[in-house]
């Protein structure tokens, strides 16, 4: 039985080729940004409020004109068909039924159209939540609009540009392993025949450091997609973002896999919100793992929260169903906390129900007990 | 030989079922809190005082009219037949004789009318401490005003309201062992025969998001009892509880049974003591293992401190002797503590004696060393 | 071989009888505070000046007009004929020989005057630096006026009175090993014949929560020796101390065994020494095992620092020997941390030298490998 | 195969005599501050810039009109032919192929004329990068004039002068194993035929508690080359060295190997630039084992790093090819943290890039997993 997202990763574990198991754990370097994420949820202190009359939670989020029953999001992650065979379209699957947004990955193992239908087909009759699509600027700009054009066709509602990446970060247990090339029959089937009259061949993603905000300059022209940016930390960058018009931020540390030591997205959250200042949402991921870790982002002005490793392992494990029973799992424990604090929605939650860490809480009563720090139990 | 309250959750632990040990130790969650609770007291400094001449203590606590050997209460805790076969019975007898008050709970596994009688009867002829009733008020409103009624019949001279349950907090250990229900022949008796016309109907407790501020004003027209309310953690509520005209708070996370990551009970206190400022006194629980705890948070403006899951480690091992020796362990801790502050009772014990921690103490130092965190050996 | 303060207490350990090794490393209760006063001194900073020229160190120490070869002093500790048969004699002489100030605790197991007797035949020829006295004051002023008359005829130049005592602190240890009584053939030998008329009797020392000011107000006009209070931790009550005449402070929390949770001494030390202001010399003793442990004391504005345990251990494990070796190593490490400060003596070390620890530094970084926690191998 | 820093130091151990590898690995007394230099460097915090076009990163470092291709020296490290048979020659011409600026010791186990022969010989014809020279200031100026004369020769374009070393640093670990001299047929060649008339004589290098700032003066006046002063770890001594004319620190605490406690140097870094107010550029070594290190240091005001022990552990692995591997995998480190934070060089690097710690961050979750504290694994 799984009673904690923790559970997803120790059966997942239980099952998985530890080669993969790494590369869904690890991040850049020492993974002190890996750790760092979980453990400053785990330091917040919560203050809610009682006697409020909240009875019925309602967690519809809407965004960018759409909507969602949940504000969990699925944040891009790549390669779902090394942890089970359906890939994306399981996730893809699950996500819809749960109401969740979905951020379908550039690096995905099935094509982004594909994912869409099945998204669509899994909603039975009803309104499919919308998908987004995450994208890696390509130094070719025909590149780049042709993936925009392939997203857009598919119906994806919003473009998440990563932003983070222009050197892939140093993923030590993936060297270590060898882990380098995805296995042969699978591709980035987004990459697939975006070269004129070469059939099947598929382009590498070029994660390139010649970027600026020329190019993002460039996308706003080019579509009418939102776009958010996802990897923007430093406060004068936010404030050039909402500059160049972008739509949205998803503050992100690209889960600790892209630059070590960089501080916990929860951390640097109010300094964010600040930074944008009403004028465009912030989604936040890294760390998320229980539905007070959602209260505590939302109540610090996220609209939103991302989850990564947490899909992949539920997804390793249980396939489609396995990630519909994470979100199940994530929902039941937000409405309890919601209502714990005496919230109704994410509407009352304010910034004075959370706390930084004092002298009597932080390091040595935030480790939770049992967790394997050493093999990446509390990673994610 | 128990030598220190510790001592009575080890003995307790060697003879238990396990999963009524972990009924016991375990909270919310990850246990964020349950830890932090007596982390916070450990951190917490003192500064005694010296050559004051207090030859002798006298702890004798007056609250709402009625009087008690100790500032030591026995906070509310269920199920007391799970731990030993007379139950409630025992742990009341055991207060009376330790002059303590006990907090009734709603939950008992012995009507509180039986215990009131078992309470007198263990005074000798004396004058019993006065027991308190913990209360959640029903979304029935008949039903609050007959257990009101029965808790007022049986001589209880305050009520306590627990305001932090609008759901049930996530006991993960209790998922996990499958533990949900009493077993067969135990039954919570203040929830019996509350129906009309079905003799023996045990009713389930309702732990309401429903309820708000007017279902206390309501309360506090229909009895004349003292009303403390256990649960305030917000400033906020704090002031919000005064202006609705009730007449203590019990500062309580619930033994971090309810919503993880909230702060340890005493890293609230001086907030919440200024917030209400003099107008109705405070009561706190959360943590409070030692003689000097108790000190630190009388020190810091709490009227007395209540004791929870020590009363069923000595319960449980114990049985009536078990809590017996417990009250006196740590009426003579509290005695200790208070001559080696210089300090001849409560009154004595100002704010200046208590400093948060600073860099020579805290995380690190403050590790009991042979205290087993893995299985809960220091949760409480 | 020995290399640092912390090999006497491991070669002592092998030797000792578990029991004594206890009742030397143990404290009150949780032994919060004897963590403490190690790990406050490893966290705190040294910033050493360079380029001094201080070619030669004097490390010659006057204290209440006698002098000392070193501003290290022997705080007084009890029943040293437990750890080796010559008992305090051996400690008298091996302080005799390094020229170190050593306070003969009134609970020794050889008379005051037998103890300066061996001090002074042990430094042949030249002067013995002074012995002092530790006194607790006994509700009966006669038997305290009896014990500073055989302190004084003993040649005993300071009166060091404890007042951190009104009950004896929770030696958990000694509890749970049954240690309670000196064994057959050892007894507190200043305490003996105290009564008229009954030879051999040996009296209790009382520790009395009965006494105050007045006390040492009397004591003050019935000797010329100078006073030192030692256990005075807060403030106001240093400023009383001056106040009420004494001649100086020994800041000291009884190395942790008496009130548990109270800060570390040298975290303390700043404040103390603001609040006499000059008008006395404070000394400090707690935690002190390295040399650079003596410069941040001495760079606070501590005159001269104690050590307790260490000279037990190294009693215990090489007698006289054994505690020259100490006092040997210390003094060397001594003159290598003023050295290696710029300083070529106590006087050059200034409040700028230390600072207290920021996060670079502290929690994680201070603990000592190899030392075991768990059995008091960091404790002292 | 080496992926991180680390790593060298791993497959050294596996090798190498453990009386060798302490002597690497060891410091002062406890080691706070040989662990403090690495955890002060994970704690801080990187904010990374996005979107800022830096394709090509210039990694070239000019430093007293010489130039390297890149801004990570080798600290001078003693007794080279320990490790390797061809010692300070293996280092030197892999100094020499990376383009880094090595800091010959004055302990070298190979003459600075010979070693600055090897490092010409391997740049193939291009230009050799500076050879620094490290200098203790002997006590009689004579030798210290010979020293200076015998770098100049042999075309040392730098002087680095030792300032923290009036005595030799406690060195427990060498003290326990009995590492006291060079083997057999080692010796400081640096400091051979220094005497008149005695061919074969082997000076010993005085650490001299005499030495004043005249002594730098009159070593100012003796040489036109430019003076490093290395050890000023007090801000009040950084002015006095720039009062005095040096010409640039290296802010060193000696690995942690001489007076143990002195912060980690990163933590004092801001404090020294400000000192020094921009008119002498500032050289830090200490815990640098990441290329997020080296921009953490630069972007705090450094000019270039040193490293020290990463080099020992990789000559004593692989000799030149071992260090030659060790300056590349930091290059690229440095290469990709600099791509990261979107700089395409050292001057785009600001110190609003650098955070201390927050709440979300440091102790507990910068412990690197895996490595072993106790044998010092993380010790460098």
């Amino acid at each position: 039985m799984h009673y904690t997202v923790h559970d997803f990763e120790t059966a997942a574990r239980a099952e998985l080729d530890p080669v993969y198991a790494d590369f869904i754990a690890g991040g850049a370097q020492d993974e002190i940004t890996v750790r760092a994420n979980q453990a400053a949820f785990r330091r917040l202190r919560l203050l809610p409020r009682v006697l409020r009359g909240s009875a019925e939670r309602n967690l519809e989020t809407r965004l960018f004109g759409g909507r969602a029953d949940l504000p969990i999001l699925l944040s891009p992650t790549a390669f779902h068909k090394l942890l089970n065979p359906e890939g994306e379209l399981a996730t893809a699957r699950a996500a819809a039924a749960a109401g969740a947004v979905m951020i379908v990955s550039m690096a995905s193992t099935v094509a982004v159209g594909e994912i869409a239908d099945a998204a669509r087909a899994a909603t039975e009759g009803g309104q499919a939540p919308p998908l987004w699509f995450q994208l890696y600027i390509q130094p070719d700009p025909e590149i780049t609009d042709a993936l925009v054009r392939r997203a857009t066709d598919a119906g994806c509602s919003a473009l998440v540009v990563t932003v983070d990446s222009p050197v892939l970060g140093a993923g030590e247990r993936n060297r270590r392993n060898g882990f380098h090339d995805l296995p042969p029959g699978l591709r980035c089937e987004n990459l697939v025949d975006l070269r004129d009259g070469e059939r099947g061949h598929v382009r590498q993603i070029a994660m390139s450091p010649e970027l600026n905000w020329e190019h993002v300059d460039r996308l706003r022209r080019t579509t009418d997609l939102p776009i958010l940016l996802k990897g923007v930390l430093h406060p004068e960058d936010a404030r050039l973002a909402v500059r160049h018009g972008v739509d949205g931020l998803l503050l992100s540390n690209h889960g600790g896999r892209q630059l070590d030591t960089v501080p916990a997205t929860v951390e640097l959250l109010p300094e964010i919100v600040a930074a944008v200042d009403g004028r465009v949402p912030v989604v936040l991921d890294g760390g998320v793992r229980r539905g007070t870790d959602v209260v505590k982002a939302l109540a610090l002005g996220a609209v939103a929260v991302g989850i990564g490793r947490p899909v992949m392992w539920a997804l390793a494990e249980g396939g489609e169903k396995g990630v519909r029973r994470l979100l199940e799992l994530l929902r039941d424990e937000l409405d309890d906390a919601l209502a714990l604090c005496g919230a109704s929605g994410p509407a009352d939650l304010t910034p004075d129900l959370v706390r930084p860490p004092a002298w009597g809480f932080g390091p040595g009563t935030d480790v939770v007990p049992g967790a394997d720090h050493r093999f990446g139990g509390v990673a994610g």
